[in-house]
């Protein structure tokens, strides 16, 4: 028996459940449907079918390896939402039928400092809902798939009034934006004023979210024809062009915060200017080359640059209560799972208002897997 | 009679108090004595004989007008302490006799959100002690001069126990580095490790103050020639020289925060490697050039990057009693008026253990002012 026979042997074993969904074989990035395994249900684990599953720009990053991280076959998704079909004995959190998500992590290391605070996601062992290593050694797949299984401690309960397909997306870039508005204090009830800095899948939630906290909220795009849809629709209170040097001119010094959330490499000179003293610029897209930071406006002003990656799993629950009772979800473009390829080229072209959510539940079966 | 005898008749009557102290003409920063005037003591000003004045580094960018704000002639100085020789009928806090000090700034709006919140050194008017313009339109002229005067509201009390040499730098350097440990939140009284990267005027004292405050300190530094000198004298934990990669890879994800007191431009990213998750990266010197910024480590431990500016002027004393109270100092080397063109000249070249301070008092009247 050769030694490649012995892995199979040793992983069917540990994943004897057949699954489903598309894969990316390569950096091309192109999906396709995909046979796999997954792990029987452990004795913490959760088991749910798959109904919706939100693209996320970062499956754009991880499909074409920009980030020197993919391990293929690849299934991406980790905006993934479904109904529970199956718990392990030591779940007593939840049962058959409830509805639940998992987000951008099902492991950590759960005895570092990070973990013990509630805060997993910046658990130096966190495991990748995708495209990581699990703790048996195994690669992670995926919500672009029938089915997922996972630790009851990385599993969100979905509030009843949120609609399944327009929540998916609160679990990265709702709970992204969540996350750095609250720990950047950014949520003072008194009259605080956030700029939002692009206007997508992220920044059109980061509005809803800011508003509900009570903020004043101001859209900066560079695309003046998102304006009245950012007023009208999404509700923020102005819209600034990033382009009109006039309109940076009359908003200097007049944050108190702003959320960045363009992924692409930007100048943020212009947009640290608009800050007020002691203000503070979130990133939350990671452009892949540096920032150009001037050091002179961070002091004379006491401001700050950071970054913040999704949030903990307490707080990923906390952000869904507090979005099912302020009634917020993404906006949304339902699509079939083979609509994917096309999808991925729109979004890789900012054409998506705001965020497309793959009908898995629906929509996975009725395409043919590859020979395996 | 001329505009410019107008003009001249005008500055008499606001400034008829005859003035001496050593300007630069130009931007060659070369200084040399210099008369001329300032305001008779108003009903809120104390007016004081300066005894010493310290030699900060900002005094060579504007000597040398780096930042294009220069005004000339300049009359540098502000890390100003002396002893009140007049107050004026409406300062009940000082009286004639009383050590006394003024740092970077002698006036501001007063009406701001910072100047009411005493962080008058962020207000957007806050008039610079030299260079500046005065509310009376004149130039402010600084402490390398035989006296001030100043608006109460920005003279300080230098404590009884701290020596007027050692203790004029605390009014510069002592404020910009207590003022950013204390905001930032690294003056946290549990074990705290904080790395002060640069090991010159604020960088020592930067140690001084993390040591009183509690903290575990680490010196990071280019010269590990300092070694000895920053473990033994000045009292930090440890030293990590920041050529060697080994002692960077050792150091990586072991700092709460890092103080920056660099002015030159310098590469930051295997400095931001130094901190844990949630760690705060502040700079304090002020490099000409952008700093490149890498996202993706910001994003994946919440780091931050701030500036921060000395300090508002109740915090400056409170710095003052602080330093007081724990018995810091400035390592100081008392030069007379005559040498400061060689100390600044040794200053830019980093030759300083760890700060000048001219003996104003006793060398000024020595040297010969030019003909005016």
């Amino acid at each position: 028996m050769s030694n490649c026979g012995v892995r199979e042997e040793e992983a069917a074993q540990r994943h004897p459940v057949k699954s489903f969904g598309w894969a990316a074989r390569d950096s091309s990035g192109i999906l396709s449907p995909f046979r796999f395994s997954r792990r029987a249900t452990g004795e913490e684990d959760v088991r749910f079918k798959v109904m919706y599953c939100g693209i996320c720009h970062t499956d754009l990053h991880f499909l074409h390896n920009h980030w020197g991280l993919s391990v293929y076959p690849l299934v991406p998704g980790h905006e993934v939402v479904g109904v529970v079909t199956q718990v392990g004995s030591q779940v007593t959190k939840y049962k058959v039928g409830d509805r639940v998500g998992v987000g951008c992590m099902i492991g950590s290391c759960r005895t570092c400092e990070s973990c013990t605070n509630h805060l997993e996601n910046y658990c130096p062992d966190m495991i990748l809902t995708y495209s990581g290593k699990y703790y048996d050694e195994t690669t992670t797949y995926g919500g672009y798939s029938d089915e997922m299984v996972a630790d009851h401690h990385y599993v969100v309960r979905i509030p009843d009034n949120l609609p399944l397909d327009a929540a998916a997306p609160l679990l990265c870039a709702g709970i992204t934006v969540y996350s750095a508005l609250k720990y950047f204090g950014l949520n003072r009830p008194q009259a605080f004023h956030v700029g939002v800095a692009g206007f997508g899948g992220l920044g059109h939630l980061a509005v809803k979210f800011a508003k509900a906290l009570g903020l004043k909220v101001t859209v900066v795009s560079t695309s003046p024809s998102k304006r009245n849809e950012a007023l009208q629709r999404i509700g923020a209170d102005s819209f600034l062009d990033s382009h009109d040097p006039h309109q940076l001119q009359d908003a200097r010094n007049s944050m108190d915060g702003i959320i960045d959330t363009v992924s692409a490499a930007h100048p943020i000179v212009k947009l640290i200017d608009l800050l007020k003293s002691h203000g503070k610029f979130i990133m939350l897209g990671a452009p892949a080359t540096p920032l150009e930071v001037p050091v002179f406006p961070l002091i004379a002003g006491r401001k700050m640059i950071a970054g913040s990656g999704i949030g903990g799993i307490t707080e990923t629950q906390e952000m869904l209560d507090f979005a099912a009772k302020h009634e917020i979800t993404a906006e949304i473009e339902v699509i079939p799972m083979d609509y994917v390829n096309t999808a991925l080229d729109r979004l890789a072209k900012g054409d998506v208002r705001y965020r497309f959510v793959i009908d898995v539940g629906n929509t996975l079966a009725n395409t043919q897997p590859l020979a395996t």
